[in-house]
């Protein structure tokens, strides 16, 4: 009924095996599977890329023009500077849903600054492997309308 | 199962009655019926209140002490200013979801800084009435942990 | 011919009895008469509103919707952060014309931003009460065109 | 041989018995017999007043006018943007005393700004319901001088 | 009964000429009609004066010091950097009153500010030609006063 | 097959003459020159001005709304503060080029913004004479279009 | 029962005989009295310090390690750029009080920041000498405490 | 008689397929075509490198010191934060003409400031492809300098 | 033995006759006859302008070339924004003192900031017309160096 | 005894071959060995990673996670920016040494500011090659305590 | 006929035998003594103070008060910081007059401010030892006024 | 074979005996005496000075001029403000090197800027003693070289 690409920022591919005690102990794996499980109530289908590489980010971005109806992106750190994330989004016009694991405006100053926010539809941040989850929902509305 | 408390801010009674093109048809009854409905899902009873002033809703957190698992506000433009409704959500303890109809990292620059956010556990911002909705079931997964 | 909402913010309720070396001795009656007088000369009906209550003054600006043709509003501080105020002005889109009795940009330097400014048709500021009636004369005006 | 009026802002209506760690155990009706104490030492005449209503605490000063030799206000959050007590205290022109319970100057950025602050007599911040006590001493000889 | 100097500064040699859209097709002899009919009025006589040259604008007001009464100027352009026309006006001494056609605070930022503002008995912005006529009423009442 | 207006602001008449180790000893006639023969290539007239004078730069591209189909500007350091410069291009609507011989951002921190910039087709900096040749055949394309 | 140090820093050795207008005609050694008394009510000790010289004031904070339970510093003018005073305090683990005699937040902006506050229990401000006497009380307070 | 390389940075590879309104619907092989095409009018050699990757064109930068004479870049995006970029041009000392094909200063305020301007000989900005085509003219004049 | 120009900027010519409460009585004739007896004393001949128009004192400076061995400005309000006027002095390279009569420190902070000091060899603000008879001193001392 | 991972940032790898009058004309493989000699002197292996590329780099931090007791890392470029890099180092949770060759603080104003300094254990900068082998002996320390 | 107090600050004591290239070969003996032969022609007695201790500069400053008609001094690194200093130099309220050897206004950024300036009668900036006699005939007519 | 001056900055003789928790339970003399050793290893003497006095900083690097071939200087508070010994640093001309024992960039925002930084050959902080030592080394190679 639709496609979704989720995409990982760097440093996500840590996730459950590095600083358990602030990100939980879920892996991406296992974000990855809520995500497919949720995916599943609305008949969309998941692809799911991770990368540490700006480029390879911007890469994938620029191919999901082929074939998806909505990227979901964690940016992780790219979130406050990376343009060329924030360039290839609205080339290739998609609708883009924001995730963010942490509530980034309880952290350092220069995490409250995103450069995608405002070429998103929106954003969901600070309710940990939920936002991925509500976003996949948030997702399905937005491909049935 | 547990019970919410809806906070609509200034001006959302008016909701899809004025700036129709802005913000939808959807009137605030729309939105609480919507809410209702999903919360239903997860056996939550919700309670609704709007208010224009901020005092009100200062003294409406401040009842919430006795009854309510979780508070899903949308400030309306007191999300910019009001370090009163801040000091009630505070003062309460109760989990704060902070919501948005639209996106606001949109629109004007003042928009952008949310005193609420850094005080709530997340943020969901630019999906019209679902807004409301993704927080409920939010709100089902913090009350359920 | 048309019908006029005057609004008066907080504290000007005391004008004419109160820091008369600065306002003056003209009392917001006096000020509403000669607004009155003016409003006749070219058929203008007009109410008058006066609230030191940021919520009462946005309630009104609502009714307002239902047979105002033009609002003016002396917002006194809130001028300076009431994003609310402004959110209902550009809610219920009637023509505003913002006044001030002093000019503000003699004032302290936290005057001198409007957050009503840039939604309003036009801004008189410093000409005493004479502010109000230059702005029937302005609004007359506006309904006629 | 004076009259004094104790204005509490926003949420102090709550202290004692919410974030005990922070704001200590003693309620507004312990703060407000200490100062009935203190001020029996200078035969002064207290009144009190707690509003969350920016707006009611604007309504009280005004009234102030009749019968009130000094004004003690913790103005609570509305320390920081309210301009309209700021300016009913200016038009009242009765001594104001500004006092805090905790050091604003520890917390967050946003707290360090006072709007009050440059048009009370002095300001009283840190020491817990002490703050409230040497106000009301500051305020005895203010009126005895 | 009394004498003004309507002075217009850079480009508005052009109103009715180019960017109608934005100005309308009111010319600069238009406004000076509109001008010299309100004048007529309350007696007053009028000159007018437009330069794109601040050193002849600079020079024209010094000039005003002998048999002027009341200054109207829309400063154009200059409104926002011209210390040397600010300076001039604060020299001479007579009551000067700032228009502007458009709602500045609509436009760019570095339209916001002006320097002439904060010497200039008050300000009248965005009411088209009516911010001229206007500012020909006001000069009235300061003249009479 | 079309015709240029180059106007070179305040100074750029000492080129080739004074400060020759930062400007080259290229002087303005010799850039006319260069400018002229770029010209003949795409058959395109040119007129040249130079002035010191602010105002008589306003005056010259008001002139220019007759019979001119590309400005190139080089308005040396009104580029920094002239909105009356920005106001007139604006309001003849002829596209407009800016040049500037030396790289406005390898110098003080001051010249490296532009009022004029987000008016113009276009700017062309660094080149020396050449930013200037690279103009007109910019125009010529200009035009073309 | 306890024993205070109070720190006067540059420049108060002139009060009561300079900028009398200002600063009121009574001298150090006058507030040295007033603060005795208090202190007394309380049975406390009381040693004074003045100097002009930043070093002076560190060298005796540190002295201070031994033998006092509580500091009044009015660090004057040091109160704005003297991290090393305010080094010397926290380093010797002493509650501190800062008092002013004048308002700060009255007079020159770069007079509104404290490097001392934040590492205080509190500020008192504006009171004149009266200032030293509440800082006695509290300080008896915070000893007893 | 001499060698040019062309370096196009992030989403470059996507023009004249996306976003056709605002950057027309030449590709970057068409670009390509242009620039080799001018490049011959003066007998230079040209070579071609787009890349997503930072570091990628970082690598191809250092890699050009052997045996190129002059780089034309676009940074896109990179434009605007990488330092990196800069780094490696001011490395490798060859003469750097930064382009763009629409005029960043009309656009959001976060691409007005280019890293790389300070370090190039000069900076083309908003006239489509042909910003290409007239920086091959630059170097085309900087190698026979 | 030398030749000095004394250049007075906007509004200067009128001196002693406005705002004399501020500037004092001396004429700036009387200012000139002051600095030519000065002059005298170090066999300096003196020539001396005046101008309102930023345009007239660019070209009366690149005059200077020829001919004058110091150059003394008072830029009046072009001090803070004439970069025209700063260009003109560092490209006829012609020892600059920079004088105003009131110490510019002092008055708004717009005032504060000088686009001409840091291309003079120096500044002398504050003494009245001393500043200029203080500065021909310091002219005969260039000189003669 | 321990591990030491030494990763350089992007263009050090031309260090030696460029810019030879800044850094010196020790090469990269110059500085490996100065930094395993010192590292011998403590029976420390060194492992060394240079990349251009922000990917690279944060895939080798994830993997150093593995075996490593400390990371020497002279970002470069990406000192300024790479929050990606900063957040692998926090996720690996390996003490981290930041070095630079040359002295930031005397460098552009962007290079002043440092992303990874507030999560290093420390900084060295300015000592040239001496930077790394300084850090050896520092990592030496923190590997033994 | 009056008395002179010159105060040299911080590091001034080691004119002409450091720094030679920036500040001249004459040392600030050689600078009294020509302040002496110019305060010798106006009949003027001065007394000359150095130290590089904020603290004693103060004492000094207040000692001035009985005997001396005028202060002259160069604060050295204290322009930028000591508000010690300042508030001394209003305590004892005798005219100050501010000199600087080097142009402040060309140097780093942090040498732009004074402290001092807005509390001196003026300031004389950047003509070497001149400064210094240039100060001491200002002096002169301050005390003949 | 040379020699070393080590100056510690305010607040530096506590070290060992308060904040233990912060800075360790090294004495400045333990401190000294680890400086010693390694100075030994290079042949090195070093004198060692310390005091909470600015002034007699200034004085003790004055008199280095005479006998030091480098100064390694924790300047503790003075780091953040004292543009007075930094200007003695320049003056003397030694080559400088700057320690902290913390980590300043992980500390308060004040305390991120060093306005000795800029002037040092370079900057070691947050090693603790071993800055210090690691301070040592690289001076051995500065004298050397």
């Amino acid at each position: 009924m639709g496609k979704l690409l989720v995409i990982h920022g760097p440093n996500l591919n840590l996730l459950g095996m590095r600083e358990v005690a602030v990100y939980g102990n879920v892996t991406i794996d296992g974000i990855n599977r809520m995500v497919e499980e949720e995916a599943g109530k609305y008949s969309l289908d998941v692809d799911f890329y991770q990368s540490n590489h700006e480029g390879d980010i911007v890469d994938k971005i620029q191919e999901a023009v082929r074939g998806y109806d909505c990227i979901i992106i964690n940016p992780g750190a790219l979130t406050h500077y990376s343009i060329a994330v924030r360039d290839a989004l609205v080339a290739v016009d998609i609708p883009v849903i924001e995730t963010h694991l942490s509530n980034i405006y309880k952290r350092e100053d220069f995490r409250h600054k995103s450069v995608i926010a405002s070429i998103a539809v929106g954003q969901i941040s600070g309710f940990g492997p939920q936002s991925y989850v509500l976003a996949v929902r948030a997702a399905a509305e937005i491909i049935k309308a």
